[in-house]
C-alpha cells in the first residue's frame, strides 16, 4: 500500500506552497502540555498523558496541575540525569514510551548555557527539551549555477525513511562542539576529508516547534554551508545513506515546492538556503517574508 | 554640547552588547495602542494619544475604544488615501504632527498584497502601518577577507544625522519594485551603475518594532549584498551622504558590538550579513541564537 504522504503528494501535485512545509514543521497545541521546570528554569513541555505516567514516579518528579519539575533532592546535574534515565527505561517497558539510543542531549534553554542535566536523545520529545542539529548544504559552483549534494536516507532510517536530505545532518550531541560534530557526522555520513569539513561556514539558525506522538520537539538546527570542489564525490560509510545525487539548485527548489520528496526539516534548511542565495526573490515571491519569518517560528 | 547617544557611548564603551542593538529595534508597549484596520483588515496601530485626535474627524476615521477604522464611505483605495492626507495636513498644522513628504507608502499586511491605500512616509509611525526598506551590503572580497563599504550619513539628515549606514539604502515607496527601487536609490546615493546594481543578490528580510515619538514603527527592511569590484569606488550624488569607507568585516563587526557609531536599524542589517558569512560563529558567541531570531522579532 502506498503511504499517506506519498498519497498526499500525488493528490496535491500543484496545490503545495512553500510555506507548507513550515506550517508542518510548526502544528501543535501548547494547551495540552505543562511546563518543565529545573533548577527554576523552563526549559521544555511535558503533555498531560506523559505528566499523568511521571505522577507514579514521586521520587524523581514533582508533578502539579501547573507545571513538571524534578524532586529536589535531584541537585546535580549527574543526579537529574540518571534518575530520570531510570524512570524512562521503566516507562518505555511498561507503557512502549520511546526507548532509550545511548545518546545524551543536554537540556538548557539556549546552547551556550550550562547544561541543567542530560537526557537521552531516544526520549527528547518526552520532555520537549530544545534539541540541537547541524545542517550541512553541501553545494558546488559551476559558473553562476549553483548545484547542491542531495542524500537519499536509507529506508530502514528510524525517522523520515527513504527521504530526500542534506549532504550532512546529525543531532548535536552533549559533549561535542557544533563544529567538531560536523566534522564527525561528515566523516561518516559522506566520507569528507576533515580539513574539508572544515571550512564549512555557520551561516545562521533555523527553528521549529513540531508536537509528535509522544509530546513536543522545539529543535534548533544550526546551518552550514560547505562548497565542495567539483571532482569530490560523497561516499557514505555508516549505511544511514542509499546514495548522493548532484541536483542543480532550481530543481531542488521545484522539489521542495511540489513535493515531500525531503524530509520535513531539511525543507527548511534548503528554503533558507534558496532565500540567502537569492534563488528566491522578494519582488517575484508573494510569501517571501512569511517564509524568512517561519524559518524562526520556534524560538 | 555632546549629543546623548555619543553619551552613552562614552559611559558603555565596553558594555554593550549585539543583542543590545535588537532590543533598541524592538522597544514598544502595545497596550497603549488600538489596531488600525481597514477593510476588516488589522494593518496597523494608533496610540492612544493619537486616537484621541482622529476622533475629532468623524468624517474620516471611526474610533472606539477598541480600535481605529476609517469611515464606511471611504470604499475605493484613493478615496482613503485623501481622506487620510487631509486630516494628516490638519493635525501637522494644529498639532505639529510630523508633516508630510510627498512620498507615498502602501498600506497592506504583507508587501505582496494589493494597497488598501497609500499614506504619505512622513505619517507612517502614527498609523503604525508596516514600512519596508532596502538595504544594500556592499562589499569587496580581497582573497578570503571581505570589506564593507560603509556610509557616513549626512549631518543635516533628519533621522540618525552623521551615523554610520550601509552601501546604499531606502524606504520603498509604493510605485516601485523592490529592485527597481534598490536601482534608483544605488544611483543616488552611491552613482552605482544600474548594471551592477541589478547584480545584487537579495538575501532575506529582517523586522522588528519601534516605538518611536508619535507612534510604531513595525518595519521590514528586505536585504541584498552586492559584491562591487575592487576598483570601483562609491559617490554621493544626492548630498545625503558625507562619505563612503571601505571597512575589514572585523572592524566593522567591532564597531556593532561595542559603539553606537551605526544607525540603529542598520546595526540589525549588519549582524545579519555577519551571521550568514559565517564572520559570527555558533559555537564561540553565546547569543548567536538569540541574535538570529531577534532579526525577525517585529513580524
Amino acid at each position: 500500500m502506498m503511504p499517506l504522504t506519498a498519497l498526499c503528494a500525488l493528490r496535491f501535485p500543484c496545490a503545495m506552497a512553500f510555506l507548507d512545509h513550515i506550517h508542518a514543521c510548526n502544528r501543535h497545541d501548547l494547551d495540552r502540555f505543562r511546563p518543565l521546570v529545573v533548577a527554576g528554569q523552563h526549559v521544555g513541555w511535558v503533555r498531560g498523558d506523559v505528566a499523568w505516567h511521571l505522577e507514579h514516579h514521586a521520587d524523581t518528579f514533582a508533578v502539579s496541575e501547573d507545571m513538571v519539575g524534578l524532586h529536589p533532592r535531584l541537585a546535580a546535574p549527574d543526579d537529574r540525569s540518571a534518575a530520570v534515565d531510570r524512570v524512562c527505561q521503566e516507562l518505555a517497558e511498561q507503557w512502549k514510551t520511546p526507548s532509550l539510543r545511548g545518546e545524551r542531549y543536554r537540556v538548557a534553554r539556549r546552547f551556550s548555557d550550562t547544561p541543567l542535566m542530560t537526557v537521552d536523545r531516544g526520549v527528547v520529545s518526552l520532555f520537549g527539551v530544545r534539541a540541537f542539529g547541524v545542517h550541512v548544504n553541501g553545494f558546488v559552483r559551476d559558473g553562476t549555477k549553483l548545484k547542491l549534494w542531495v542524500a537519499k536516507r536509507a529506508v530502514d532510517k528510524a525517522v523520515a525513511p527513504g527521504k530526500l536530505d542534506n549532504l550532512v545532518a546529525g543531532g548535536q550531541p552533549a559533549h561535542l562542539s557544533l563544529m567538531d560534530n560536523l566534522v564527525k557526522e561528515a566523516a561518516e555520513e559522506a566520507d569528507i576529508p576533515e580539513a574539508l569539513a572544515r571550512t564549512a561556514r555557520p551561516v545562521g539558525a533555523i527553528s521549529y516547534c513540531l508536537e509528535d506522538q509522544w509530546g513536543l520537539k522545539p529543535d534548533v538546527m544550526y546551518c552550514y554551508d560547505l562548497e565542495v570542489p567539483k571532482g569530490f564525490t560523497p561516499h557514505n560509510t555508516d549505511g544511514e545513506v542509499e546514495h548522493f545525487t548532484l541536483m542543480d539548485v532550481e530543481e531542488v527548489a521545484h522539489r521542495v515546492r511540489t513535493t515531500q520528496d525531503f524530509k520535513f526539516n531539511v525543507n527548511l534548511v534548503i528554503l533558507d538556503f534558496l532565500i540567502r542565495h537569492g534563488v528566491l526573490c522578494p519582488d517575484s515571491e508573494s510569501d517571501y517574508a512569511d517564509i524568512v519569518h517561519g524559518l524562526k517560528r520556534g524560538w
